[in-house]
């Protein structure tokens, strides 16, 4: 056990209400070391003691901070949809975007997120199903409402004059999921495009295939 | 082992040259029983009994045609790709389309195909990374393939000033694959759209992402 290191914990409310022994700090870090172990072992073969050897830490201390390996499952799958969340509310934040530019922008900033994050995004398209019946309808009707908004966008794109008008949001709303979503099963970090060109080429590809004109599109301001 | 029936076995020169007893007619039989279960168990947790089983045969009768369970996945695999390469040859035996029509329909009658074929093309997705490498080089080199054609189609599109001039083939390829090959995903047969209904969504979505028209391609004949 030599070079591992204790994991550290705090004392402190969570969300849910109950006082629980958890890291704070390491909320990233035990993550990243999940969605890598899932990832590469898939779900189903990997174990919490593959989780805690990636950490460099004992088994036991990751067990202050979870309950099972399933437990490890459904914070990273919660953790992908907060993320979205942020992102829609980026999107939102942007004064005067149009219906089209703000789906524009959506899909953009979900390309990126998609991009730095393969092996998380990856665990979470092949492995929602490992989870108990009541945490997998969480995770689904999160999914739903992230499906809903980009509906509602194509929406109002139409009633704006933005969209054409007779498509049918619904299985055009999957189209864009999956143009996007699909990503994550292509991307290589070496290749020859920057995950810059690509969310670019994605979003305009969307934003033309609801036919919509993605030249009148502001630039992002630079975040970095 | 009452009710089973054994299955029909004849000995004939096969493509590779050798002879093999090789059932001729139940070829199809055996893919379908193989798509179901390894779409319902997992192919990693499904077994040649489980596929004989559902075919009400002998585990013994199916190894007549396979020697082994990867031997179902590989020709389940293969089979995928000879529909694809005759959803190719459908769209070029079409005299008079355009580049862009040319797209718009192999997306309509792949969109069908996935639809009509839902535990095979899942499999497909899923479990292409369980064979052996010769094998999976064999399906990831014919899965270039049909992605160089699509791409070609977008350069001749472009060249024949029916596509957006300034877009990156190679990356839009990648988007029009997603977008239809997420329909296995979310397509469900009890839905309120009709097959043709997403599979002309779906090809409208994907041409006009290109900066294609999709109001001039001509209607399908009824080939039923």
């Amino acid at each position: 056990m030599e070079g591992r290191r204790e994991i550290e914990v705090v004392t402190e409310r969570n969300a849910g209400g109950g006082v629980r022994t958890e890291p704070r700090r390491r909320d990233a870090e035990v993550l990243d070391a999940a969605a890598k172990v899932f990832h590469e072992h898939g779900y189903a073969d990997a174990s919490v003691r593959d989780v805690a050897d990636e950490l460099g830490i004992l088994k036991g201390s990751l067990y202050h901070y979870i309950d099972s390996k399933e437990d490890l499952l459904f914070r990273l799958l919660m953790e992908v949809h907060a993320k979205v969340a942020e992102i829609r509310a980026a999107v939102e934040a942007e004064a005067d975007l149009t219906p089209i530019q703000r789906l524009h922008r959506y899909v953009f900033r979900h390309v990126i997120y998609t991009a730095e994050h393969l092996p998380r995004v990856s665990v979470y398209h092949h492995d929602v199903e490992q989870l108990s019946e009541d945490r997998k309808k969480k995770i689904l009707r999160e999914r739903h409402d992230h499906e809903r908004y980009v509906e509602g966008l194509i929406r109002e794109a139409q009633e704006a004059g933005e969209a054409e008008a007779g498509l049918d949001p619904t299985p055009n709303t999957r189209f864009i999921f999956g143009a996007f979503i699909w990503t994550y099963r292509w991307y290589q970090p070496a290749g020859r495009l920057s995950i810059e060109t690509i969310a670019q080429e994605c979003a305009d590809f969307i934003v033309r295939g609801v036919g919509g004109d993605p030249s009148g599109v502001p630039a992002l301001a630079d975040e970095s």
